[in-house]
C-alpha cells in the first residue's frame, strides 16, 4: 500500500506528543496540509522553544535568566514555594496569590518510575535555603503518594536549617460536591476540617 | 503576571490544531520544552510537509505528482471512487478491496457551510469520465446528510455520460450492537437487509 513516507513521518512525531494517539495526529496532520497558515504558525512558534531555557535558580521555563520572578527585588524574601514543573510556576502565578519565589523540583520521588532525590533539584534548594534566609517553604506538590512521599523527605531534610515547612491544603475542590469526591479526599477533608469563626 | 511570550506563542499555535484545547496545548508544550528529541523531531517532519502536496489528477496528498496510484498501470481502468479527503484515500487503500482509482473531491456540498459544488473537484471529474472510459463511479462519501446532497448531484450530473454510479453499503457495522446503533441506522439496515444464499 502506497503511503508518502513525509507522510507517515509526520504522523509518527505527532504521535509521540502526550494525549495524541494514532488517530488525532492523522487529523492534525491531515489538518496542517491543508491549512498551510496554520503550519507556518506552528513551524514558527517551535522556532521560538530555543529561546526557552530552565531558570538557573529556581529551574522554572524562562527566556532571560534568572527568571523574573527570582530577580524581582518585589517579590517577598525568605519564603519559597516547592512545586515539581514549571507549568506549576504558571498555574500558581495565576492566582496571584503568592509573593514568594519558587523552586522547580524538576519531578517527584518515586520508587515505581526510579526517581531518587538524587534525580531532583534539592541540593540547590538546601543551598537557596541558606543563601536566601528561607524562614518557609511551601511544598505544592501534588497530592498524591509520591508527592507525600517527596514532601516528607524535604520536611526531614530541611528540620534541621530551623525553617518552617507547610504544605498547601487539602480538602474538597471549591464548587465541587460531596458525591463526587473519593473517600480519602472526604476522610482528609473531615480530618482537617476548620472552625468557622 | 510574567510568563514568557515564545510560550505564550507555542501554546496558542498548538491550540490552533484540531482536538487540542487549553490544557492538552498547554501539557504538549511543557512536554516539548523538556524533551527536546521530540521538539527535534517534530520540527524535522514539519519541514516535510513542504515535500507533499496535492495530485493534479486525483487530488489525494503526495510526493510526486500525478501520485503513484494515478500513474500505476496495475490499477484497474475505468473504475473510480469519490472520497471527501485525501485521508479517505489512505483509509480505503488499507482495506486493499478496491483497485481502481480515486478522485478526491475536497469536500461535500453543504448548504449550511456554503459549500457549492463550484467549491468541488466536479468539473474535472466529469472530465477524468469522458477521458478514462470511466464505466463506474464508487460514491465512498460520509454517510451524512451532506455525503447524500452530494452523491445525489454526482448521480444526476452523471447519469447522462451512461456511467454507472455506486455508492458503499450502509448498516451495523461489523462487531457492533444492535443496541449501541441509532434509529436511522437500524431502518436502513432493515431496508437494505441482503438474502442468506
Amino acid at each position: 500500500m502506497w503511503i508518502p513516507a513525509q507522510l507517515l513521518k509526520l504522523i509518527e512525531a505527532f504521535k509521540k506528543l502526550p494525549g495524541i494517539g494514532e488517530r488525532s495526529s492523522s487529523r492534525i496532520v491531515f489538518y496542517l496540509l491543508r491549512d498551510r497558515d496554520v503550519l507556518d504558525e506552528l513551524k514558527s512558534a517551535l522556532e521560538l522553544a530555543d529561546e526557552l531555557k530552565f531558570c538557573s535558580v529556581c529551574h522554572t521555563i524562562t527566556d532571560v535568566d534568572p527568571c523574573p520572578i527570582c530577580s524581582d527585588p518585589e517579590r517577598e524574601n525568605g519564603v519559597l514555594c516547592v512545586v515539581e514543573r514549571p507549568e506549576d510556576v504558571f498555574l500558581l502565578e495565576k492566582t496571584g496569590s503568592f509573593r514568594g519565589r519558587y523552586h522547580v523540583l524538576g519531578g517527584v520521588i518515586s520508587p515505581i518510575n526510579n526517581v531518587k532525590p538524587e534525580d531532583l533539584h534539592i541540593n540547590d534548594l538546601i543551598e537557596r535555603v541558606e543563601k536566601e534566609s528561607v524562614r518557609e517553604i511551601i511544598v505544592a506538590l501534588n497530592p498524591t503518594v509520591e508527592g507525600d512521599i517527596t514532601a516528607h523527605y524535604l520536611a526531614d531534610l530541611l528540620a534541621p536549617l530551623g525553617v518552617k515547612i507547610t504544605r498547601i491544603a487539602r480538602g474538597l475542590p471549591t464548587g465541587s460536591d460531596l458525591a463526587l469526591a473519593d473517600e480519602t479526599t472526604l476522610k482528609e477533608a473531615i480530618e482537617k476540617r476548620t472552625e468557622l469563626k
